[in-house]
C-alpha cells in the first residue's frame, strides 16, 4: 500500500506509472520514471519546454474532482514565464514548477519529447526520431575559489556532468575561448551547445532558446536551402537561388571543361557557390528572425560535380573516365569556417556520401527521403535533369546508375523550348480528328480554346514550351497520329491540316503563332527527345536486367521534372516502364528532404551512409548493354502485353498497330543484335 | 630440423630468431619474428630507414665464412638508393632489398629503431620512447577503376590497411582537397601522415622522406623554438628572439593592465607573439634547409599569461583573485591554422596544461623535463622569474605554488642592475680583511683584479650588475661583515674602507667606480634582494612544511638564474633551503625541455596530463603561514644546524655568531608569532 502521503501518477502516452512523495516536482517524476520529456534549462522555469497537459486526478478517494487539487498552484516561476512568452495554453504546465499534492494523470504532449517523431511523406515509411547532432543545455556553474584552483572549463564540465550526465565532453578552443567573458556576463548561468553528445562546440551567456541547422540541396541549375528549427524539426524559413557557376557553363561538363581551360577556376566556382549559400543563409535567418550565429548544423546535397565544388574539391577528375570521386564517404564534422559560411564558427557541416563519379550525395539524399531499403517493394526512383539519377531494388538489394539524358527535358535543345517559368506551354492536347491542339501555360488559369485564354497570359504571353509541355505534345501527336512509332511527322498530313508543315526534308507541327513567335514542334525536337527518353529508359531497363525482373512495383520521380509531368504522357512515350499509374508519384525534391533528414537526425546519417556501401553502381558508359536498350528504346512502346497498366488508360492509336513489328525501330534493333551475335 | 633450404637468422639486440626459406628478404623475416625495425616506404628501397649491420654467417657448416655468402650481393635498388643518398655505411645493407641465402646474425643500429629511446640529460630519469604523434607512410594506391567505382580515398584506406595495418583512419577535408592532384602526380605513390595512427591529416606526390615539429617555450621576455625531426628526434635547428608583447610591458601584469585598459588589446598581444612566432619558425626551417609545409606538429609551453595569449584565451582573469584560468587541461589535436601558424595547414598543436593561475604550463614542462614524479627522491624544482615557480614532491605526491619574487632576480629595480648581457657584472669576490671586491664581467675571461682586464672588456666596458652579480655580491658583503644578518650596511666601516660610503641615513657600498659610472649596492638594493629571496624561500618552506619534511633530497634550478648563479651564495642568501650542493643542479631550459618531450612522445603527453591533475596546488596569496615564513626569511640564515650541508663549505662570518638569537630578524620573526598566538 502506498504511504498516504505518496501521490501515484501515470503519464501519458507512455503509460509510466509511480508513486511519490507530496510536493516532488512532476518533471522529476517523469525523470525518475524514464518518461521522455525534454528541457533545456534542467529544470528552472527559463525554457518552457517541458510542458505537460494535466488531466483529472482519476485516483482521488473522494470522487471525482478537479485536478487542481493534486497539484500546486500556477507558481511565480510559471508566471514569471508566462510574462515573458506570453500565457501556456489552456490546461498546460511547466511540469518542472509543478508539484504533485495528489494522484493525476499527466500527459506529455508531442511538443514536449524528446524523442518525438519527424512524419515522412510516404506513409509507408518509418518514421523518423528527431534526434540531432547538435543539443543545448543550460547550467550554472560553481563560480571560482582561490582555494580549489579548478578551471572554469573544468568547473564548467563539472556541471554538465552533474546535471545532465554528459561526461569525458571534449571542446573547441574557440568555446575556451569565449567561456570566461559568457560566465561572468551569464552570472554563471550559461548555456551550451553540445555535438553529438561528445563535444562542447558553443557557449552564450545566460539561457539561449533555440538551436537551428540548414539542410541545401545544391543542383547545377538551382541551390535551394531549408533552416530549421533542431528541437522541434520545424523548417522555420526556405528559399533557393540560381547557381551563380551558371555564369561558367550552363551544364556540368561544361564547367568542368571551363575548369580544365583555366587554371584555378575551381576556386573561383567553389567562392561563387559559396558566396549564394551565404547569401541565401542570411535571407532565411533575416525571414525567420533567427541570429545566423545560432545557426550551428548544416547538411549539403548535390551532384558529385556541385559536392565537390561546395567541399572545395577540384572536380576535373569527374569530367572524363574513370570519372574517380575523391570521396565517396560522408565529410562529417568539418567546421562551417572550412566552407567559409557566415553560420556560427563552430558550426559542424555533413555532406552526404557520393556513391560514385556520376550517382551523387543528391541520390543519396533520394534514397534516403524514399527508402527504398526498407521494404519489400521494388521501388524505382528516377530524378531527371542533365542527367538521369535511377535507383532500383527494395531491402534486399539496390542498383543505381546514371544515364546521360541531356537536357531536353528541361527544355533546351528543343526550338521552342524553355525554363518552367511563366509563359511557357506546359499542357497539351490534340483533336486526334481535326490535329487542332489547345494548351495551357504556367501561370495562366485556363486552356488556350477558352474565353479570357489571351487575357490571363496577357502579361507575357505564350513564350515557348517547358519540359513536361514537350513530354505532353509529343505523346498527343502520337496518340493523334501525327508522328509514328519512330517519331516521323507524317508529312501526308499536311493535307489535312495546316498545322503540318513542310521544313525542308521534314515535317514540323506548329503548336501556337500569333504576332511575337511561331512556335512549331520540328522534327529535330522529336529526335531530341527520342534521345533522352531512350537514355532514360534505357538505364531503367538495365538496372531492370541487372535486378532480374521485368516489373517494378512503384516509382518515384524526383525533382521539378517528377513534379510537373504527366505520368501518363511519360508512359505514352516510354521514359517510364510500365507500372500501375496509382503507384507513379511525384516525390518532390527529394534530395533536399533527405538532406533535411541528415539534418535532424544522426541515426538517419548512420543509415544512408551504410545504405550507400551497399548500392551496386552500375556504368552506363561501358555497359553493352546499355547500348541494346539505348537503340531498342528510340521507339515510342507500342506493345500492348509490355504496357498492359497503361493501356487501361489510354487507347494507344491504330497506326501502332498497322506498323506492327515491321516499325524501322523493330529494324533497327535487329540491326544492332545482329552486331552482336 | 630445419630443412636444407632453410636458414637461420638472429637479429640482435632483440635476440630473436627463426628460421626462413633461403631467398627470404631480411625485413620480411624481422617483421614476421616482431623486430622493432623502421621503414616509411614499405620496403620499396626508398626510404633507407630499415639499414641493418651484417654480421658473420656464424652457423655455416663450413666453418667461418664472409656474411657474403649467406646474403644476396647488393641489389639494384640499393645501388639506386646508393645514388641518389650517397653510400651506405661500411657494411650496412637496406634489408627490405637483401635476402638471406644462408644463417646469419643481423644487427638493427639505434637509427633503424622505430621505438628508439630518446635520451634524457638526468641520468636516474627513464629515457622516453620516440613515439612521436604524427608517422609518415608512403602507399602505392590502385588505379580507378571505372567498373569498380570506389574513391580514391578510399582506395588509400585501403593500401594503408593492407599495407600498414592502419585501418578505420579518418581523413581531414583537406587531405580529400589535394588527394586527386597527389595520386596522378606521384604515379599511385603517395606519402601520407598519420596523426595519432587514426587520422590522415597530409599526402604528397610520391615519396616524401621526412616530418618535423617544433616545440616552443613562450616566456614573458623570451620566445625560445627548437625545429625537431620527428623521426629521429633530433634537433634540427633552435633559435630564440624577445617576445615582442614586451612593448605592452615588461611583466605580465603590466601586460594584463594594458589588455584591461585598451579593450581588443588581448587581439593586438596575440597576433604579435603569434607573428614572432612564425618569424622564428621561418628562421629555423630556413637554417635547417626544412619547407614550413614538412612540420606537421608544434607543442608549447608558457606561463598561463603567455599559454592564454598563444591560444587566443583573454588573460584578464588571470589579473586578479581568483585567478580563474579559462582552461586546465592539455589543448590537444587544435589545428595550426586556428593559430596562424606558417607551418603545414594540417599541422597540429598541444599545448601543455596548466596548473593554475599562476603556475603554468611551463611548469608543466619543466616537471615533465624533471620528473620528480618518478622517484622516491624528494625533489625541489624552483624556476625562477618575475614570479617563481616552485615544486616540491616525488613519486608519491607533488606539490607547486607560485610565489612573487618580483625582477630583483633578474637584475631589474636594482640600481645598477641590468639584464645579464655583455659587460654586465657575474661574478664578484670580497676580501674579507680590506674589503676590496674583484669581479668578472659577462664577455670578459678576466676578473678585475688580473692584469688586462679593462682591455678584455674595452668594446662595453662595465655597464652594470645581473642577477647573478647581485646574487654574489650581497653573499660576499654578508661573508665580509659588510652587511649583518639582517641586510644592514655596517657604517661604522666608513672609516676603515673608502668603499663604504653614506647614502643619506644609510650607507652603500661601491663595487666599481670608472670614468662613465659609479656602481654602488644600495641599502634599497640589498632590501630589494631580500625581499625576493624572502618570497622564494617562504614559497619553498611552505611546500616543505606542507609536505611535512625540514630536508630536500635534490634542488634543479631551471631557467636561465639557474644556470648562471653560483648555488653556494644561492645557499648563503638563503634563497634555496639547505641541501648537499652534489645534489643542487642547473636544469637548464626544463620547460622549453618539455615541449620538446611532449612533442617526440605521445606517452609523454598523457603522463604529464596525468601528473598535473594529481598536482596539489598552494596558492601563496591567501596561505597565513606564508606571511609568516616570508618575515621570518628576510634575514640572512645564520643557524648552522640547519644548513649542515652549507657549513661544510664556507665559513660563515663571526657577526652572525655574535648576535646569535638576539638579531632584529629573529626579534620580528619573534613578534610574528606573537601575533598568531
Amino acid at each position: 500500500m502506498p504511504d498516504a502521503d505518496d501521490a501515484l501518477v501515470v503519464f501519458t502516452p507512455s503509460g509510466r506509472r509511480g508513486h511519490f512523495p507530496v510536493g516532488t516536482p512532476v518533471l522529476e517524476a517523469a525523470r525518475a520514471l524514464g518518461v521522455d520529456i525534454d528541457s533545456v534549462c534542467g529544470g528552472r522555469g527559463l525554457c518552457g519546454r517541458c510542458q505537460v497537459d494535466l488531466c483529472e486526478g482519476r485516483f482521488s478517494k473522494h470522487g471525482v474532482e478537479s485536478w487542481l487539487d493534486h497539484l500546486t498552484a500556477k507558481s511565480d516561476t510559471e508566471q514569471a514565464w508566462e510574462t515573458r512568452r506570453g500565457p501556456l495554453c489552456d490546461g498546460r504546465r511547466l511540469s518542472c514548477s509543478t508539484r504533485l499534492l495528489g494522484d493525476a494523470v499527466i500527459d506529455v504532449p508531442v511538443s514536449s519529447q524528446v524523442h518525438r517523431q519527424i512524419v515522412r511523406k510516404r506513409a509507408e515509411a518509418l518514421d523518423i526520431e528527431l534526434d540531432p547532432i547538435v543539443r543545448l543545455y543550460y547550467v550554472e556553474v560553481q563560480a571560482p575559489d582561490l582555494h580549489a584552483p579548478a578551471s572554469d572549463l573544468r568547473r564548467l564540465k563539472d556541471a554538465l556532468a552533474h546535471e545532465w550526465q554528459l561526461s569525458e565532453l571534449e571542446n573547441d578552443i574557440r568555446v575556451v575561448q569565449q567561456l570566461q567573458a559568457a560566465l561572468r556576463q551569464g552570472g554563471w548561468g550559461v548555456t551550451v551547445a553540445v555535438y553529438d553528445d561528445r563535444r562542447i562546440i558553443g557557449v552564450w551567456p545566460g539561457f539561449q532558446e533555440q538551436v537551428y541547422g540548414i539542410a541545401v540541396d545544391v543542383g547545377s541549375t538551382t541551390i535551394a536551402a531549408h533552416l530549421c528549427n533542431l528541437q522541434t524539426g520545424a523548417v522555420v524559413a526556405s528559399s533557393g537561388r540560381m547557381n551563380p557557376q551558371i555564369r561558367y557553363g550552363e551544364d556540368l561538363m561544361s564547367r568542368v571543361s571551363y575548369i580544365m581551360m583555366n587554371p584555378g577556376g575551381e576556386l573561383t566556382m567553389t567562392r561563387s557557390v559559396r558566396d549564394a549559400l551565404n547569401a541565401l543563409i542570411v535571407e532565411m535567418a533575416t525571414e525567420a528572425d533567427v541570429r545566423v550565429d545560432a545557426i550551428l548544423e548544416a547538411t549539403f546535397v548535390g551532384n558529385p560535380i556541385m559536392q565537390s565544388l561546395v567541399f572545395g574539391i577540384n572536380p576535373v577528375e569527374l569530367g572524363g573516365a574513370p570519372f574517380a570521386l575523391a570521396t565517396d564517404e560522408a565529410i562529417d564534422g568539418l567546421w562551417a569556417t572550412e566552407l567559409d559560411l557566415v553560420i556560427h564558427p563552430n558550426a559542424r557541416v555533413y555532406g552526404l556520401p557520393c556513391i560514385a563519379g556520376h550517382v551523387g550525395a543528391d541520390t543519396a539524399g533520394m534514397i534516403l527521403s524514399e527508402t527504398p531499403y526498407l521494404g519489400e517493394e521494388l521501388m524505382l526512383l528516377v530524378d531527371v535533369g542533365t542527367n538521369a539519377e535511377i535507383v532500383l531494388g527494395n531491402r534486399h538489394r539496390l542498383l543505381a546508375c546514371s544515364s546521360p539524358t541531356g537536357p531536353a527535358f528541361e527544355g533546351a535543345q528543343i526550338s521552342g523550348g524553355q525554363r518552367a517559368a511563366a509563359g511557357a506551354i506546359e499542357r497539351v492536347r490534340i483533336n486526334p480528328l481535326t490535329l487542332e491542339p489547345r494548351y495551357k501555360v504556367i501561370g495562366g488559369e485556363l486552356w488556350s480554346d477558352e474565353p479570357g485564354f489571351d487575357e490571363g497570359v496577357a502579361p507575357y504571353g505564350v513564350t515557348g514550351i517547358c519540359g513536361s509541355g514537350i513530354i505532353e505534345v509529343i505523346a498527343e501527336m502520337y496518340l493523334a497520329g501525327i508522328i509514328n512509332q519512330d517519331g516521323v511527322v507524317q508529312g501526308s498530313l499536311a493535307e489535312r491540316s495546316e498545322r503540318v508543315v513542310a521544313d525542308g526534308r521534314t515535317f514540323s507541327y506548329i503548336l501556337h503563332r500569333d504576332d511575337n513567335r511561331t512556335l512549331a514542334i520540328t522534327q529535330n525536337d522529336i529526335r531530341a527527345v527520342q534521345l533522352a527518353k531512350a537514355a532514360l529508359y534505357a538505364g531503367i531497363r538495365l538496372l531492370m536486367e541487372q535486378f532480374g525482373t521485368q516489373h517494378v512495383e512503384c516509382i518515384r520521380l524526383a525533382g521539378a521534372f517528377g513534379a510537373h509531368i504527366d505520368v501518363k504522357y511519360a508512359m505514352i512515350l516510354g521514359l517510364i516502364p510500365d507500372c500501375d499509374l496509382e503507384h507513379v508519384n511525384s516525390a518532390g525534391n527529394a534530395a533536399g528532404t533527405g538532406a533535411r533528414i541528415a539534418l535532424l537526425s544522426r541515426r538517419a546519417r548512420r543509415e544512408i551512409e551504410e545504405v550507400v556501401r551497399r548500392v551496386q553502381k552500375v556504368e552506363t558508359a561501358t555497359e553493352p548493354r546499355f547500348q541494346e536498350h539505348f537503340v531498342a528504346a528510340m521507339a515510342i512502346p507500342h506493345r500492348h502485353d509490355l504496357f498492359p497498366h497503361l493501356s487501361a488508360h489510354v487507347t494507344l492509336p491504330s497506326v501502332m498497330e498497322q506498323s506492327g513489328g515491321g516499325s524501322s525501330a523493330g529494324r533497327r534493333r535487329g540491326r544492332g543484335r545482329g552486331r552482336r551475335a
